[in-house]
């Protein structure tokens, strides 16, 4: 069956692999009228393009976007926007030694069990660039909801278990900080752990938080396409994702009722607001209005230079050493696969949800 | 738009509200020739079926299943199978007043905030009743999955803050403790903890372990249809979940690659295996013949009868106090559910995954 | 595969067999507040229901439809709407004969070679009677395209080559005609014509035309998503069905650029019209404004009385009588289903095309 | 909505316009360890490329096709296969004019009726190019069922009235006329009338038909996704078709159930066949193993020299005569699309019906 597809209304479909010609995705389904150009796709490309900082791996590439549909005129036409980012530093070494075993932590054996075969450079279809098809749909994404007012914001919560202080997080440093922090101090904590991990020949794992601001309520479909199932869905088939949660998530097995239920209050406006925030902003699928805040889990580089046990295809039990360029975390770049799949998915809800009442379908005809 | 179906290949579709007739689904694309009889439904149906327990509302219900389609002379025919549970405790009491006001942690005002207006009795649609459907169709998926060797088995593996002692757990214990936990000495702490919490009018939350025996390696279409991500958006869609895991989960963003990489080695039987699990069975989105591990944060029940604040539909700030017959604590009747969507996705990831490779497809059709 | 569901955003899921125990079907993402009652749904069933005229089965069903879920004090709530017929008349008599072997211009055969076996009795899921679940969503579709203006008219164009004469055709005739013949000279002949052939028992197929009033320029989704493709689609998939044209249809392979193109001209009010409507209302596979006009082949009743040579299940040829309750024409009580496929089709992309453009998606979310 | 994604299992995604900078296509779902290279794909393509004959656009277009990803060593990876067709002839004349006024039978005023503005260098998104997309795709399905001893064949039936005697229609000759007519006489003949339909700056529409052969019985899934549903929208979703039918198609509705239904009988292999194919292949939906027919109705090219009566964006009703390159007959060209289109389709369906039967699903994973 097909993967590479996401979505009902704003249809993401991504291709390309690590050392093939070049990555790509198709966006189907996004609303005519928006302006649109290469500049504001590539702002969200370079926030996950490697070369960074000394935390990311120095293969050089540009992550430079064409567009090649859909556009007309400076503005989206309502067609499927074709965008392609061409590889061009696939290393000449040889991958045959790698194509001979599978290497933990990695979906090399699972790719062969499923296909018989796979392309084995670079990881193929499995490594990190095919992210970049989710940024450049994730980007358009973010322009159409910042049109609507909302926008989405996600940065590094914890690397190695050296989390953010909230009391000292600030939204300007996260672009600061090189490992998209918003506080300062744990982010200088977190390069010191990287640094001895890189010496380690090890790497480290973390947590990526995300906000959503300005969804108005009424975003969801009850009882299987709720807002919090999809983008459960969404960041969790980001590589690497182990976990997500939405508001207080894993720590609401630990409290009562009287503890996270979010009281209803009158805002000064008169209009419904929650006093707290446990839900995370979604009551039964169905954003309330308030923030909308998940997590998710990031797993440590699988790829590191120290020695670790596998087999190869011939069924022998070797010692290995990953060679090549490596991320020693992979938090940092995912920060913006994590927003670019929030924004894709509230996105495409968000349109679903504009079919949910009549009387609303009889005004949006009537006009 | 429609959010009452799941599913791709096996695909459910469940409808009905706490208080109205009752509650039914429609499976489509049950494959044809399996033995099915409504008592293989209704055993795990009595497993979330009210008033077992102590710890479960006293709502008197037999949800006693009834197959309205799809089998002929024992057998599934291939086409939709239809299945309703007729409500029969509709307590006559006036709902007048729930009509009013907002609870807090229910759908109550989300619903308003999106379809104009709400079945109110019971929570309507967005009642624990509506998973009646959920393992109804869970139960096929079940008894599927046991004909191609594949089991699947949830339980509580904490509840308040108490765990299961994993070197104290036994799957036979599950059935034995009223909370189903396989630790029965951590079963006893947590229901002297929810005694406690009942008479402070308080409500308690947990977290649900489910493990999946005998998948097949290359289960799982990278990149947004992983296995993982899947099972993500199918446990997180159950009402009440708050976060899903899978293996180590939240655990591996304080860990590091080298000790989070499962070293593959060769079985004695000659097959490739891991040596340990931290994966949860599955890497890059597709199985890996491992057994498969994940966890749902399930959090505490929001209806308590101690006093809450809330506002009404006249704009007002009020006190309430729940009545009614509810649950302090969801996660023992939420395990089937739990048991039920994990079998639910895997079986239709696991059909999807047919078509993967040529060769196999000759096969299939040579044969 | 699941067969058994319809529709993107108004979804429909049938299920139920000739002879279970009743036909039923869930109607997912109808949009909230829409005034709805059984009575509604009725006056549509009791267009196809059995044994209102001499040209139909003499089985006896009363065909009432019970609404299960989705409506609550007389509105539907946004959740689905289950609604059942129960099946009456399943006659006792021995349908161990069918069983044995395959009836001509029947899915027997193929049914039996898909699925391993069938439920023989009366057809099982084969059966015409499994229209009433699309008939019943169809009532629901109408009265939502009511609300917004649209109305859908289905008739009989012709019956065994007697067609009606467009110059004598009037709507009020329609419901006068026992077979849904807006020409009462031409009912009269066809009428002739089926006596003559139930006599040779033997009997007759047809054409249905459909007009679709009222809706919206800009309907349909280039380019697998037309509006005349999922109307191919949902009239195709109808049994008895062998053909489908929008428009001119088939006529125009005999036609030239100059004579099929429909000229644009300025209408009195000042908005764009169309002078001739060759091309029934679709354009690039987007609705014009102008009436959207297709037309379905019937294929007659297979079930004939009169000797027919097939095979049965041992693989020996043999001569077969069908005995049964059978209609000698399809095609006036098919009439109501091609309303209802329409109706269902229309309204499902009508709800997908509120999202194509940026502006109207700012002012629906700003209102 | 997006429109631009075909199929459940083999998914196809287009994208590009006229004159944009390409054409291209996703194939999502493409089984791993098909042979694959760009000689097999630029074959179909070939036979769809401009300025073959005098009776097509002498527009030059090489139309040569790239495979981007999805293919290593020669072979599909079971990851999506990215293809582009870059457009080299865009013509640098200027498009002003006909930005400002609707081509009668032309998309121009419903695109611009639904997005507001469009791409209306070349028809943009609606132009013929757009089938690029879906040849290249048909060719990997064509290579695909070839493996699986499924052949799709499709030619010219018919052009301006003139069709082929069937007595006289040989395979061979299909590729020796310049109309893909199976008979020279009748393709002579048509030549003659297209001749001088160009003298006078009209154009001509035909049918086209399509047989596929080797089908096992079995294929499509009751009741919406039946083989010859799914089929009439993929044919009526190719711009310039107004009509489908399956087997005897509009033919059925003058014909009785004595001459319709086909006698099925006993083949001297022992197997179940059919004597007669009135059905065309498919009976309730379902293959019945005979050869699958179905034929296309394509209007006339819209696009004609001659004065035409529109109106202009102004609102002023006006004369225009459509300069540019284009076919006198829509039909050759659309040959390959129709049977790339059924081959999609057909491939789709196949896959899907592997997960019809129990057993075949328990034989598929214990082998």
């Amino acid at each position: 069956m097909a993967g590479s597809i996401f979505g009902k209304n704003f249809q993401v479909t991504t291709w390309g692999e690590s050392h093939g010609k070049g990555i790509g995705v198709v966006v189907d389904g996004c609303p005519a009228g928006l302006p649109l150009d290469e500049g504001k796709i590539q702002k969200y490309l370079n926030r996950r393009k490697p070369g960074q900082t000394r935390y990311s791996t120095p293969r050089k590439e540009n992550d430079e976007v064409e567009i090649l549909s859909g556009v007309f005129e400076g503005r989206t036409t309502g067609t499927p926007i074709s965008m392609i980012v061409y590889n061009t530093s696939q290393r000449s070494r040889d991958y045959s030694e790698i194509a001979q075993y599978f290497r933990p932590g990695h979906a090399d054996y699972t790719f062969d069990q499923k296909y018989g075969f796979r392309d084995y450079r670079g990881g193929g279809r499995s490594s990190g660039r095919e992210t970049i098809g989710r940024v450049a749909a994730g980007a358009i994404a973010c322009a159409i909801l910042e049109e609507l007012g909302i926008s989405v914001l996600a940065y590094t919560q914890a690397i190695g278990g050296i989390a953010i202080d909230r009391s000292k997080a600030k939204e300007e440093n996260i672009m600061k900080s090189p490992l998209y922090m918003p506080d300062l101090e744990a982010s200088g904590q977190a390069e010191i752990l990287l640094e001895s991990k890189m010496k380690e020949q090890d790497s480290a794992g973390g947590i990526i938080e995300c906000i959503i601001r300005g969804v108005p309520a009424g975003v969801g479909e009850p009882v299987f396409e709720k807002l919090d199932a999809n983008l459960s869905k969404a960041i969790m088939s980001i590589g690497a994702i182990k976990g997500v949660e939405i508001g207080d998530g894993f720590a609401v097995a630990d409290t009562f009722g009287s503890q996270n239920n979010d009281a209803f209050a009158i805002a000064e406006d008169g209009s419904v607001c929650k006093k707290t925030n446990h839900a995370g902003g979604i009551l039964g699928g169905i954003s309330d209005g308030s923030d909308i805040v998940l997590r998710a889990a990031v797993k440590p580089t699988p790829s590191i230079a120290r020695s670790q046990k596998t087999v190869n295809k011939d069924g022998q039990e070797i010692d290995v050493e990953i060679k090549g360029r490596h991320d020693p975390v992979i938090v940092p770049r995912a920060v913006v696969v994590v927003e670019s799949m929030a924004a894709i998915t509230v996105l495409d809800m968000l349109l679903s949800s504009m079919t949910s009442n009549m009387e609303a379908i009889k005004r949006f005809f009537q006009s």
